[in-house]
């Protein structure tokens, strides 16, 4: 299966990439593909340093690393969500997870989701209708993602309306260190996983911890 | 320390006076007194049963359960809060804790909050200026409080915008079982907590579990 990492290069984008290279076939997408190339050797590194072997890893343009994909991860923050997706196409085939969180920071995070109620109802609406959408990821701290001696103990849920497209979305979270999926109801119950990433920030500052995540029990 | 439970012979305000009676003087309060005695006799019968002993543990209206109390518990459904709470006075020298979320059951479950942006933001408008409120207890299941050969190994947020009420509270959660406070920020954060308890539902729902609770971790 070949993911493709719309933002691949960014601090969440490069950790996952970084977690799906011993499994997937990852295109990593930045909007300047010299930096996706960039981001790919280091990454390549870092896991052979491990001694953690990977399949196909390389960099391109976001649409290369969609219109090469099965699978694609929209690793943006949601002010750039609009434009980022403005800009690309051949989204049609494709299954889209949104890790994105809407959220602002005041004095502390506050959800803060568009009229359409999440970022994955307002991605919904800006993708063609044949694509299938899904949100994961939402939780998980890039610190977290890239810290690739840590194991990811943490449960993770899953959004979205295609019953084939969210089995395919929970396998690979599955498949990802100890990550555990949770089928979290339809792409509609996204607010709430959403509204998750800034109360877990606030726990974390108002706690002084550290990338706090979740566990369902 | 006295604490009151308004709505205290509803499923979860029987579990959590259970929980509390060894360790504070418990004041149950309902509409209708008769069945908040009721209620104490059957508690206090379970609890012996179990070789716990108890406090003062006594049933009353709720307004006495107010007036008596240092801390009240608002054990109410979303859709009682605004009758139950014009009902009632006597909350100005009290700390209030809403463990109350709004929700809809459509398909699936759905944090649907009321223009305030939060039911602990409802609260605050509907009580006396001084009284000082917090938002604890959201998302444990009331199986799960009644169920008293079980720990609760379970995180709980707890918002609010005194330092102090804030403290009380969080003190409260921890000697209960295993539960863990975590500090989730000011009151106006509430809604982000409050949004959990659906999620919660819909993880169960979906991945036919019962009474899922989380850990922040």
């Amino acid at each position: 299966m070949k993911i493709g990492i719309v933002g691949g290069t960014g601090d969440i984008g490069e950790g996952i990439a970084m977690r799906l290279a011993p499994r997937y076939d990852v295109i990593v997408g930045s909007r300047d593909e010299a930096r996706a190339h960039e981001s790919c050797t280091c990454s390549i590194a870092s896991l052979k340093n491990r001694g953690i072997s990977c399949r196909s890893f390389s960099g391109a343009t976001n649409q290369d690393a969609i219109s090469c994909a099965d699978v694609v991860i929209l690793a943006v923050p949601f002010r750039n969500v609009i434009s980022t997706l403005e800009s690309l196409s051949c989204f049609e085939d494709k299954i889209v997870i949104s890790p994105v969180n809407p959220m602002e920071k005041q004095d502390y995070f506050m959800f803060v989701p568009p009229p359409d109620g999440s970022a994955a109802l307002m991605i919904r609406r800006l993708l063609p209708q044949e694509t299938r959408i899904c949100s994961a990821f939402n939780t998980i701290a890039a610190n977290k993602w890239k810290a690739l001696d840590e194991d990811l103990t943490y449960s993770v849920p899953v959004c979205g309306d295609d019953a084939e497209a969210k089995n395919v979305v929970m396998g690979i979270v599955n498949s990802i260190s100890k990550l555990q999926a949770f089928d979290a109801g339809p792409l509609a119950a996204s607010s709430m996983v959403e509204a998750l990433t800034p109360l877990l920030l606030n726990i974390a500052r108002y706690n002084k911890m550290r990338d706090v995540g979740i566990q369902f029990r």
